[in-house]
């Protein structure tokens, strides 16, 4: 296993890696961040707060308590070393699927989720994506680099193949990714339940990989986050599509962009770590 | 009457208690917070704030400029002691009742309801509480303390007997407080406006006593509190419930949990602050 | 040209005055605030976080890059003297206009939106005005004093004359501002988009000037102003409402109070960025 | 006397006017800042924090429960009326020198000095002013406004004649105020205690009027001001100045610029509540 | 043992028990704190931004990996329940001493120190302790109220007997409390390394425990704690009075009143971090 | 010359590149922070805070305005790849000193000084390094990276030979780090005025190039920053080493580390500003 790093952990979470399913690991890096870094400590301080959270949850009626999931603590990343770092990341996304596990990564920035895809990829062919983001992450290169969390889901659909991203509250970007998502993704703009619910009610049994970048939710709800985008949905709408989700083959997800140094209530973290609990529940 | 002081009144407070049907004291006790403590703050950053906002309520179309009510201060509490705390504030219930006031209790946290409802009770038989939270506050002990904020409804119910708590935007608990309030009480769960059009449209003439834990509110509204939870209702949809309670036979009022000192804006403290003056226009 | 200082700009503004038909200029006045000054500010971060925004708007598919707006930067204004200030806010006014261009100001606090409004009054004698705000602003005097962020609509509304001014989402005021408007202004309490709707629907010819201060959004989405008020729209509904106005013959805007100082996440400056985005895409 | 407004009060102040040497009195006017208004909630915040210190000083063995003062308040000033607000200060210095008050004076921005010390000057013909600040505040004019914060002590200085203020810590200025200040004033640059040592040991009957800018003290220390200058003393001197000037015929003093909105610690008021407190305890 | 919970430990602490002879231990208490509570969150804190500091001290040429310490979590405290916290407290201390280790408890309100001190005593008949505090801490009672944070160190004293307590850096208290220590209690008013200067040079083999409350350092250095008096030491003089208690038989120590809430840059928890740093070096 | 972007600019800057010695520059890098990054925004606050100081220093009785200097804005840097970045900064290096031009660099992360010192060191082969720090900086590697901020000033040390560096006021590192400096670098521990005193006293005609880490000083004085140390000098102390560096022959400086998003006061800022004022003066 890829080394980590491993002080505070999730709430409940289990000590016993055989028997868990779900598998919750921390991917501290945000080298490529651009409007305001810090989102390395998200993982962390998700953690720290689930405490201020219960175990049970009323929207499922189900509890922590009854299951064994595991948290992995964070993959040790060289800061500053972009490639080296997705490369480990990978690497761990490649160990957890040899187990069985269903991962749950905290960002860390939004680029982690390519590494993970690739993983994914490679053990489940016909993999999709459900992107829940601001933006559309589908730049070529950003200021020259094509590694950014800014070009991020440009690569998961050039590995996965056209149409195979399913992109939800999408509200900016450059001319340039929206022309690419007409022919290359599937593309809700400024929407997420209503075409989920058509979407979960007609799915046929592809696998599905899910990435929520926090800054989906309106940064009155998540102001803790890098590039934050006004005009988002409420934590309601994010909570809801959530549990939705769970009636479809998910095998993977990822809750990035959580910056906690700007915020001080930490709701944004709490959110995240909400949506964690529902996604250890509903997952496994 | 039991000693207090007075420093900051609320906006637009008249000096003849006498006069006055509706009366404002600050219950200025935090001891058994959980995750954040600090809401003993909250009633005198709620007097503070009162002055950003105007006398008149286009919600009513009333002015607080035509009717008296009275600021009695925050009651002296010995910081540490919760029993004799709570006898402080039981007492002061007992004596603005025996005075023929309705009380408008800011808090503090949540387990000053208790002390408030048992003098509320031994006035009112058949009184019922209408609870506004985030979270059921139903269990029996928290760390073996049954003195809790945690644990306050449980008691409240207990002390009125079956069914007579209406727990309103419930959404986090443990299994064990869900089921109880299966038995025990009516709670609706993530639910506010719908069952109180209902139960609003029918109600028979029993006296009800209103407790509001801020954290009802969604934490993008309410940032200001000791155990966010995301995932609530809006400030708007909190106004328009303690509007639609002005057709019921309001006998007292709590608003608790405000924590000032995490939320620089004060927006939390301004929302308690705006449902007071509606509660004074509207219950007396 | 008024003297101004100039040293961030707006996201990709021109350096083609002449060719420019949308001029962004700040206002940065709050000598008359009340209960929290520093909305003089404003004007500097919207700029600065402006580039955390995108130049392509994905609800209107306009490009900011297909078009030429020019930012003149900040009027200079002399700290504390508030009627030179607005003697060189309407100078400004009065200069653009001659220029031909469609002003784009930031406040500051509202009292500059008169000044502003005589300069367009004199250019387009049948101006009508859409004010949103939590606020009536219709005072006669504040503490004594007629030139008041307070009274600014009354005077703009004795201005142009009875019925000119419709006003949209005001929650706030005194019983005397209510009557005034009932009488003089076209008041929407508490609403924005029905009203809205129908008006766009049936519009005459009458060129509009919009004036939007950003308290009418609920402090949890715009917690950056001066007098917060809760029970507000959310940053989707404002985005709408401005989308809405495109339809209309609009002649200039102005968006006032952002109080940058005690907003950490800066969503406020960023919504207001992003309102002037779309103003400039649409209005051009 | 002028018309005031009361709600929270100085710690231990007494209800006593007549019996009272010292009078506390808040002038809440901040409308020339030029870089971070908000001064003018100094006032009410130095009193709600002055109840977190203790009421006796250990520095002068003394205790204010052994004396009376009173609190009058803030003086109401209308919002962005400069000429108005320093007429309502200059009548209060005039009424409570008329009866025989030590006045307290708390800012508000610096340019309340100059109405004060017009009053002083009126009862005191050979008055001297003792300035300590981070600024020379000697300029003749700031773009184009005489009356502003910035030219307070240029305007004191030609009140009183040549020679007669007393500047101590200055580290800031034009090259111009500098120059000034070598003919006018007496100007310790970057200096406080040895230069005040000196005085105090020869001077003769004069009576002195004390103006205490908190950003004479370090940003460290007092980072809640307006234009805050790094290089300044610390806590400890500003205290140890100020038992110094014990030793002098002070006749008033006020302490200002503190602007609370910024400092989340309310150390900036705590170190002014303070050295009010001292001040009580030192001049009567 | 007493019940911990432990989830973030101190950098570089051993995971063997046995081996370690210094053991840090967290009592998050802060049921009577008056003015602001909080720092019950001190220790997690202080452990978590451990990190951020190096295991090597050039001030002592020491590094914490040549030695073994351990870091047992936090004792399990019932929210506001005082007696049975204080209870728990003291237990945890005989327990430590009776395995013959030297306690680092990490506060928590003062108040802790007192069930601490009684564990020593019981050990130690001839124990001292060393106080460095802003605050006296030596009423009777608090608002009625015996057990305290301001009556901690009266009952320190009368448990251990006349002038066995040793007072660094006081500048706050009530008459009676300097009144009380010029008879049973050795206080240096406001003056720290010169007194402890003299005393090490001189000491006798009687066994030392050291208590600093954080808030003897100014709150310009430490502005996270519940009653900050301006006016302290600075963090360089702190650390210098750890180092140079490290020649005497020192039996244990704590860190109490570091209020994270309410510090965004942490320096209050890293100076408290780095004062454990060196004790572990020092005293082992 | 490299590519930059220019927005705000320092306080006074001219527009003339040519007739200017001193040129500022900004290296917005920060992607090898361990602890906290957000360094990348320090060049862009440095300048917008710099219009709140006076251009004139009364400790140099100089003024910017009789003076040329330039503000190149910041060099464009790919977000996350660290090698490109330091290419690019190496190759500003290289430009100005090929026009003439004495650097003036703002950080970003003390990373950026290696490629400055590569630039500097092929003009001035004899060239010595000042080097201001809490921390050594002296490194191999961190967590496997060479390339980093913790490892600066090795490479700086090797590169141009033993005992090149002269270190000021470090107070943490590792042991080896520690034992590096006794063989090859001249290391002044926690110590800065003395020191200098002599070197300044003494100093021969070699150019001297300075790297100001503003975690020199104390987080008192300077929260903004990425990995703050306590125990560390006042901002009057490093102002004073400043300027006393103006007598030695400077070739250029860098201010790093400067992190704006953690201070809200912007004090930090405001010092490193008050720093580049006054290179700017003493060095040209």
């Amino acid at each position: 296993m890829v080394q980590t790093e491993k002080n505070a952990v999730f709430m409940g979470s289990s000590n016993d890696y055989d028997k868990s399913k779900c598998v919750i690991v921390g991917a501290p890096m945000d080298f490529t961040a651009s409007f305001r870094p810090g989102s390395r400590n998200g993982p962390q301080v998700i953690r720290m707060v689930s405490t201020g959270l219960e175990e049970y949850s009323v929207y499922q009626d189900k509890d922590l308590m009854d299951h064994n999931y595991y948290d992995l603590g964070d993959i040790i990343l060289p800061f500053g070393n972009v490639t080296e770092s997705l490369n480990r990341i990978e690497a761990t996304g490649h160990k957890l699927l040899e187990h069985g596990k269903l991962p749950i990564f905290l960002g860390g920035e939004h680029l982690i989720s390519l590494p993970i895809v690739k993983a994914m990829a490679s053990k489940y062919p016909d993999l999709v994506v459900f992107h829940f983001d601001a933006h559309a992450d589908l730049r070529r290169d950003y200021i020259g680099e094509k590694q950014s969390h800014a070009t991020v889901m440009r690569y998961v659909s050039e590995l996965l193949g056209d149409k195979k991203v399913y992109q939800f509250g999408i509200r900016s970007g450059t001319k340039e990714e929206f022309e690419y998502a007409k022919e290359h993704t599937n593309m809700y703009v400024d929407q997420i339940i209503e075409p989920l619910t058509q979407l979960v009610a007609s799915w046929d049994s592809r696998p599905v990989y899910v990435s929520i970048d926090i800054d989906v939710v309106d940064p009155a709800y998540a102001p803790g986050t890098g590039t934050p985008e006004p005009g988002g949905c409420s934590s309601k709408d994010i909570i809801k599509a959530l549990l939705m989700l769970s009636r479809l083959p998910i095998v993977g997800i990822d809750i990035v962009e959580v910056l906690p140094m700007i915020d001080q209530s930490q709701r944004t973290a709490l959110l995240a770590a909400k949506l964690v609990r529902e996604a250890v529940l509903a997952f496994k």
